[in-house]
């Protein structure tokens, strides 16, 4: 078996021969940029050759590398096939997800209503004149003789009486006893709150007598070499239940991992977190839980469940206590998942008067209005060019992407996350881009970048070496290849251009039709709230210059950070709050988009720079 | 590792070297008979070394064989060490349990009154104005939104329900959902009913819908290796967690053994039976579910738990549907469990006016007696001597067990099971030897044998010759060894006789102290039950002639059969006797006899043959 040597990582590991690179990395545990799926069509999960044979470049590693890549030993990992040893270098990100976890609110200021409760009791010893049982007596104690009891628990129940001088905590939910504990642990309560997001998965562990957040941890996604956006994932699924239980494994995997930090940021034992709650969209929940989704892909879109699922932390193998319940938040229909429920929880959507609309950009988009006490949602098809994904040089916002570009003084200013070397563009940078090529004139209304040979009039000769002939027409330079650190010219494309297009103009083609079916207008709405760290990072001035958002005053668009997530740890601190995310699904009314008759022309006027 | 060839079963395995014999023939599936869990004490786990060296004759060895015996090749089983190839022969029995499958009843005149549901629906079809996700379409169809379901069951429903039309249906027990069936299957609908005894396991396949037992199996109880009796297993148990799942693997793989044999029997599917209602004494019940029994053994004699458990067939790893309930009906007391209250249901002992007693006599003896509405329990030390267990030539009711003894025209009947050479003796031929004897006048009050060296005048010349002094005391030859199979005579001994006192003294004491306790005479009982297989093979003149049941008109003593398994399978069939029997142990007073002050005279007094 040929072995893989990952550098600087230095990870070893031995590969089946044949297997590609892409899917050795995984193996090995490590992260790769990529969105297709190993198709070779991004063209992002670009690794270096250092040593060994690694077979001859394919026609997509031709087309994204250049000779001179080539030649250094660059390679598409997703196109090499291994049979040989060889050492491998992977570029090296902070971490994208890391960024999401600043963002953790939501339950600073609730009561703490935990779901569990623990019990902490003395029994009386037996003796002849009392032999009543083990489990009885504890029960007649606790004063709760409707408790059911896992045989796991009950097991070692007559030890540990003997054992700890018949002084024993008991964790209850419901009627249910999930764990009984030698001596006092009243204490300890714990829970982890999860956002499934299809890019990044996000967790907090929460003491839930405090309803306090002692400590946030966040994954990318493993799922996303099967691609990054939910279709790919599903279609894969959709292959049969190896593939199904492939994706479930890759997401429990990620989970196990924030569960580890978590633990060990807080010195929490796994046995004393006895709750989970889970947001996430439809295909995520689906994923999450090990169910078919296959037939949310096509139309009619038909999710197999909607409710919320409680299951037992063991029947999915999710590292807390074994008896620990968890629960999916209830989805509202096939794209509208548990995650925009957390949005509408956190914002309390549900509460509101007048009108207001929420938009959650992530991997999809959705969108919630409320109107007059009506309260409505829908998905759009956005797909995942915020996440930088479809973009001929987009990544993840890690260190070293394009985050802002302002046109300021006739000149442009690009800046980079963590001011490293540029190395591509993460959505808020295409954003402002775009925004300040408008500014700067050289966009027009349908998109189109300007070409300085054939309008030389309309473009400031300071700016006539940034634009350039690319393979699919014009490219702008944000960051010439001297001052980045892959050598190459970081552009935005007329084609990036095209994917943002497409992408805004769902957003606000959904949020018109909203507003269309509530009877309101632009201006009648009171807030537009931005939900999604990427709501918490673009620039408002931008989103408004591009058209993503309804032409309102900048006060009136308000970035509530992570609010799926802040859905979910609310959920989790407060029993009420979970009963009414519970009953959301029901108070919500789901528009389907893509049948509609008027959706095309609302898209299509949408679609425009102006 | 060294080969074992067992003849005539034709069954090889390879061990490791130095298992010894008996854990061998266990491991190969073979059942050895045997009592004392392999401490050479019973001297009966008898086979005969065919080819190879099996060591030495140990000190156990020559104990229980003679000098000729051990020529030919015959060892304890227990005493072998095997350390290089040898082919075994094992003497082959008619299996004792089949004996007691043809005592199933209980369920006749039963009205079906099933715990699981089956409906068959045919779902709308989705579309794109109406997104109703699949399981919600499913419940609503059912009209019950209060249903659970189980991830396996969810994660297919999808796919079914389009690759059959939308037309499934719903096995439903209490407000979960066990399983989901392509197409109409609402007609099949099973359980099985178990009997889980100390030495004997039945089990009974049941059509739910008409209260009808369709097929009845039986193994014996694999965890004989650990000893005949619960205390030997309960002392095997409370060695480790290995130890007490070693006990538990063995139950739940002979059960799973009767449940293949009635499955191939009725040609029932294993997904299409949903329940399992168990019963058998409060040890086999924590050996059985897993559950720490070592509590039991030492006073004041505490179970984990009393209520009846209700797991999924999953968690035990019992071959039925996975999601299937599988319910073990509560516990009275330590020694008295749920197959003791599976005799109460069947016997109705529990809505009985008048004054009833029932015994029921396995490897332990409990006791019940109704007085006037008030009902009570208790357990008696009976041990397995009517087992055959301690009982020098002891067997179970198997081919060549002296089954039965008279004592007519001043001569003595021994017939056997099945006429087959004697090779032993049977609980009910115990019994009926040592009533003979008393008849004969060769016993007496004391439970002496009479030595016709010391009293000649009291021994007829004829049965001179049937009295010999053994190793302890006197014998009585009930064949002599030229008509036995073993070439042995085959004796009731003195130590037999004080095992048989020991054993009925236990039982009448307990008897009498229940009646003391009530208030009650002999003369009072209308009626004495005798449950049991044993009751049913046991002759009333002689139990009442040694003194095991009270002085009654032989009428009103009355073999029910195996009550307890009727029980069982009686709360299988019915609804509402099962709630019945999950609210007897609130109505059964138990008495703990061992440690009352007047037990051991009462006890020493009912010794005596008179």
């Amino acid at each position: 078996m040929p072995k893989i040597t990952f550098i600087p990582q230095n990870k070893e590991i031995e590969i089946e021969s044949g297997t590609n690179l892409l899917e050795a990395a995984d193996q090995a545990g490590l992260y790769i940029e990529g969105d297709c799926a190993g198709k070779g069509t991004c063209g992002k999960c670009r690794v270096k050759i250092v040593e060994g044979e690694a077979g001859n470049p394919t026609r997509a590693d031709k087309k994204h590398l250049s000779e001179k890549e080539l030649n250094e030993g660059w390679a598409l990992s997703c196109q090499r096939r291994i049979k040989n040893n060889i050492t491998v270098e992977v570029p090296v990100q902070k971490e994208a997800h890391l960024r999401k976890t600043t963002l953790a609110g939501g339950v600073e200021e609730l009561e703490a209503e935990p779901a569990v409760e623990k019990r902490a009791v003395k029994l009386s010893r037996p003796a002849v004149k009392d032999q009543t049982a083990d489990l009885e007596r504890l029960l007649k104690e606790l004063g709760r003789n409707d408790l059911s009891v896992k045989l796991r628990e009950l097991s070692g129940l007559p030890a540990m009486l003997r054992e700890h001088s018949y002084s024993v905590t008991a964790a209850i939910t419901g009627n249910r006893i999930i764990s009984i504990e030698p001596g006092d642990t009243s204490d300890q309560l714990f829970g982890i709150a999860f956002d499934i997001g299809t890019t990044t998965i996000m967790g907090s562990l929460l003491d839930l007598q405090k309803a306090a957040v002692l400590a946030v941890a966040a994954e990318t996604n493993p799922q996303n070499i099967y691609g990054a956006d939910v279709i790919s994932r599903i279609n894969h699924a959709s292959q049969g239940q190896k593939e199904q239980k492939q994706l479930q494994d890759k997401v429990i995997e990620a989970a196990n991992k924030i569960i580890k930090d978590l633990l060990k940021q807080t010195r929490v034992a796994k046995d004393r977190v006895y709750e989970s709650v889970a947001v996430g969209n439809t295909t995520m929940s689906h994923l999450f839980m090990g169910v078919d989704p296959t037939y949310l892909a096509p139309a009619p879109f038909i999710p197999a469940y909607s409710r919320a699922l409680e299951v037992e932390a063991s029947e999915l193998g999710l590292d807390i206590n074994p008896a620990g319940r968890v629960t999916f938040l209830p989805n509202i229909a096939g794209y509208v998942g548990s995650d925009t429920l957390g949005v509408i929880l956190a914002t309390e959507m549900d509460r509101r008067s007048g009108n207001c609309a929420a938009i959650d950009i992530g991997t999809n988009g959705e969108l919630v209005l409320v109107a007059d006490g009506r309260l409505m949602a829908c998905s759009t098809a956005a797909g995942p060019a915020f996440e930088g994904a479809q973009i001929k040089q987009g990544m993840r916002a890690s260190a070293g992407a394009v985050e802002a570009v302002r046109y300021i003084n006739q000149g442009f200013e690009v800046s980079t996350i963590d001011d490293a070397p540029a190395r591509g563009i993460c959505g808020s940078g295409l954003i402002d881009a775009a925004a300040a090529l408008i500014d700067a004139g050289l966009i027009d209304a349908t998109g189109r970048l300007t070409n300085p040979e054939q309008n030389p009039d309309q473009v400031p000769e300071k700016f006539k070496d940034r634009l350039k002939k690319g393979d699919h027409g014009m490219e702008f330079i944000l960051v010439p290849k001297k001052d980045s650190e892959t050598g190459e010219d970081i552009v935005l494309s007329q084609g990036d251009l095209r994917e943002l297009q497409l992408a805004k103009g769902a957003i606000y083609a959904g949020l018109k039709i909203l507003m269309k079916e509530a009877g309101i207008d632009e201006e009648d709405l009171d807030e537009v709230l931005l939900a999604g760290a990427f709501g918490n990072y673009v620039r408002k001035e931008s989103a408004l210059t591009i058209g993503l958002l309804p032409r309102l005053p900048k006060e009136k668009i308000i970035a509530v950070g992570n609010a799926a997530g802040d859905g979910s740890r609310m959920a989790l601190a407060s029993k009420t709050i979970r009963n009414r995310a519970l009953a959301l699904p029901e108070k919500v009314e789901h528009l389907e988009l893509s049948t509609r008759q008027d959706f095309q022309e609302i898209f299509v006027d949408a679609l425009k720079f102006s």
